[in-house]
């Protein structure tokens, strides 16, 4: 523990992150009637087709039984729910791209699936798509800790790559150092997110997912070194690459990451791993105003430079949210805003000098006014727990309208205090947090279940006011079903046509994953 | 400086290093000639095309004058040289989209050029294309320093960014936290190469440069925010944007990073720059094998961390090249290798410990044999020089095949004793350098003028064994027009041909960059 900042010990206990549930209490309503979409003109599945699935996949991988599909329609938030009634769950690239190729022909559109745990409605069918899970695509293929490269199939979950590149890594420099060096040191994954425990890598990479590290480590279109992926036709373009550096034409692999499933379905990932720090530093602070969180923002880039690796920021209905939706506790409470700051460096001597350096400076410029700080690993747990579950205790006993925007820093907060505004007079309420250190923030819309009054009263508002401030729609999230008719407040007109463009030239049918991420899509 | 540590004092003089001159002693063949190339059906710049170029332009910004467009013809490896009688220099994005629309119309092939530092032939003619070069488009635009942004105009020297954002990070700085605070911070991009003193971050964009930081700050795909290009049609992109995630829809800008003018030409810039690094060490080592160069890789990785920015291997002929060239002096020498290791951080204390413990270990085992390490600038720059300019050493009074490979660490040296074996009997010598940390190495063939006996022996053996060990033959430079043939080395027929079908729908008329990156041009 840091000794020379007098802040409060941490008393938070932990308790077991709850996960998602798939039995609904209440079943949401078909996206088809709650959104009123309209069916592209694609065939729909006969039982030949089901026939020429099951030859490709054998009886088992192929799930027909409603109580087998529904988790599959239905997304994590509620908020969408489609009726398919086939998910198909291959194994290799060759079952994806017989599948695809058949399909193509067929005419039968195609919803790709992994972890699903997007918050977009991009993960589930519209109508009755076919459902192609990666669930069993799962196949940890290498790990060479000397470049610090991760070759894997695309259904990988992202938690399970965390534990076998840390323990490979640890394994290798044991050989290399020797045997029980206490300075070895183990790889780690460039990405981490709240949802890492069910997420799969290929999604991560279809959403181009952000996430709490992205500070320190970069985004995907950086950290992705090659990838395969299965065209809508059932051409396989094999895009890997275990090279940091390799311009060997056009960088094609970058037309998958981000685009949602809708330009090609992602069947294998090589990816960077950074070394695993040593030495972690969590420090959860209160202040009184959005101000204030600025600056100790811009204190801490000063001072922990090239150890911060997260800066978070919480408005207090934020932290009641998962505090009271799991019951927890917090050592600091009642004040307006919170943030939490994480360092990852190599020294845990030299980051604690760092880490003490900036709390003094915050602490004398009255910048914070409470805070507690901690390296104790199980501590360290307890106060990312709550910020990890706001995500989970939002949709707890509730319905929340959820956003994801990106907004110069400046104005940061406007965003949320003009949606309180917007929404005064009625049974619900907003609330703010996000990644400060990528001006990414999350607004969430709170009520007891779905209202389409409130729904109105919110959209396009606040599409409309991250428009003004030049802001992003959809900062990590991606555009899925749920932010389609919303594309144009982020971007221009011509820039929209030359994406539809693009998606009828790779997908001149139309099959991957319809209804998302295009205004209109080509279908 | 480092007291703990045993090592020689930093010995070398400083020289100014030397600007490329294109006040050639000799010309080089055309590249029709030399390469035996067969021109694509354009049409022809006549009086009347460059009486429409004059309107859009005003007179003095087209030059015609033999003596003017002698430079913009020749690359400055003096391997290719075209013969185009035209070279536009735009202001503004509207006249980029005037030209190319006219050309466009009138099937007149362009060339896009930028500071003209390629190492590929991409940026030069082939033929008598139009040059379009982004020499006038120099205007930044806007630094942010709350969150770290730089938009510029793409013809903008990336040395003169470099200056712009220190200089404006500072500034800001001191306004928030106090006038003349000792512990202020600047910004710093995230890219330094060799050539910064000419080369435009448009050219830096299109080629998708590496540089000597990658290991540290990542690549172009991870910082690069956004960007504006003009496609060949003469349509505007704007796909800028100020924010680290952004996913509102396909990534587009991925497509004109790394294409190297062949899809659009990009007008402006949005980049990401990190806090600039308060304390910089330059360790230059001595090495008596390849072996040892590996472990002592491996050594700090683990030791200097986040910290590390780069990792340099010169062998000793690497080294003797640009000593001779600029009658430099080195500390050490009659070493077969030689590491150079950057560490940049926000304090000199922990860095120095960090970098002291990182020394003791490879000395103690006698990884290392001899050494110098420093924090002064004018001995840092002593020691970066001879590595900076092996670029332009390695053509100072003879020619040079440039190689730029990434292959796998284990046999990143490999590759250059297969080369002077197989050149023995020839006069010729082969060495190799490059950015460890990255896998990127550099082989240099050295004859005193080029010679197309040397020429076959070296190609496509080099590039053969480079496939045999799965590595990129490309993994910097790019492929312009020296490498295009050699692309099926590094990709699959179907990837070759997605990038074909790319190129025919970016670009129909096949008007940019043509005879450039893709084994046989669409034209």
């Amino acid at each position: 523990m840091l000794s020379s900042i007098k802040l409060r010990p941490c008393l938070w206990k932990q308790s077991q992150i709850l996960k998602r549930s798939y039995a609904w209490a209440t079943l949401p309503d078909f996206t088809k009637d709650r959104y009123q979409v309209t069916r592209g003109d694609f065939s729909q599945v006969t039982d030949a087709d089901i026939g020429q699935f099951q030859s490709i996949l054998k009886n088992s991988r192929v799930l027909l039984d409603d109580n087998d599909t529904q988790a599959y329609n239905i997304d994590t938030m509620k908020s969408v729910r489609g009726y398919s009634r086939v998910v198909l769950k291959p194994k290799t690239t060759e079952e994806v791209s017989k599948i695809l190729s058949y399909c193509n022909d067929r005419k039968l559109a195609v919803c790709p699936q992994g972890g699903n745990t997007g918050l977009v409605g991009g993960s589930v069918p519209v109508f009755d798509e076919v459902i192609v899970s990666t669930q069993l695509m799962n196949r940890i293929e290498n790990i060479d800790e000397l470049s610090g490269t991760l070759e894997c199939q695309s259904g990988c979950i992202l938690e399970v790559l965390e534990q076998a590149v840390s323990e490979k890594g640890l394994c290798e420099h044991k050989i290399l150092f020797k045997k029980n060096d206490s300075n070895e040191s183990s790889l780690g994954m460039p990405l981490d997110l709240g949802a890492k425990g069910s997420c799969h890598i290929g999604g991560n990479l279809s959403t181009n997912a952000g996430g709490i590290r992205l500070l320190r480590y970069g985004n995907l279109h950086g950290s992705v070194l090659g990838l395969e992926a299965v065209k809508a036709d059932g051409t396989i373009l094999d895009l890997m690459s275990n090279f940091k550096k390799d311009n060997t034409g056009y960088h094609l692999k970058h037309l998958f990451i981000g685009s949602e499933g809708t330009l090609g379905l992602i069947t294998k990932v090589s990816i960077s791993c950074p070394t695993a720090s040593r030495a972690i530093n969590v420090a959860f602070l209160g202040l009184e105003s959005y101000d204030a969180v600025l600056q100790t923002f811009l204190a801490a880039k000063r001072d922990l430079g090239e150890i911060l690796s997260s800066c978070e920021m919480l408005d207090k209905d934020a932290l009641d949210c998962s505090l009271n939706a799991y019951n927890l506790r917090s050592p600091i409470s009642k004040y307006p805003f919170y943030m939490l700051i994480e360092t990852s460096g190599s020294r845990m001597d030299h980051d604690e000098e760092k880490i003490n350096k900036f709390l003094q400076y915050v602490m004398e410029k009255k910048l914070v006014v409470d805070g507690t700080v901690t390296n104790e690993p199980g501590k360290m747990k307890a106060i990312w727990e709550p910020r990890e579950t706001i995500g989970t205790a939002m949709f707890k006993d509730c319905y929340s309208f959820s956003y994801d925007f990106s907004v110069p820093l400046k104005n940061f907060y406007d965003l949320v205090n003009a949606t309180k505004k917007q929404i005064s007079d009625l049974p619900a309420n907003a609330f703010g947090f996000g990644h400060l250190g990528d001006s990414n923030l999350h607004l969430i819309v709170q009520c007891k279940e779905y209202d389409s009054e409130i729904h109105r009263r919110v959209e396009p508002f606040v599409y409309e006011f991250t428009s003004k401030l030049k802001g992003s729609i959809s900062s990590e999230h991606g555009i899925g079903f749920l932010k389609s008719k919303y594309l144009q407040f982020s971007k221009k007109s011509e820039c929209i046509d030359a994406m539809k463009e693009i998606k009828t030239f790779m997908d001149p049918n139309g099959i991957l994953n319809p209804y998302k991420v295009l205004p209109k899509n080509v279908c």
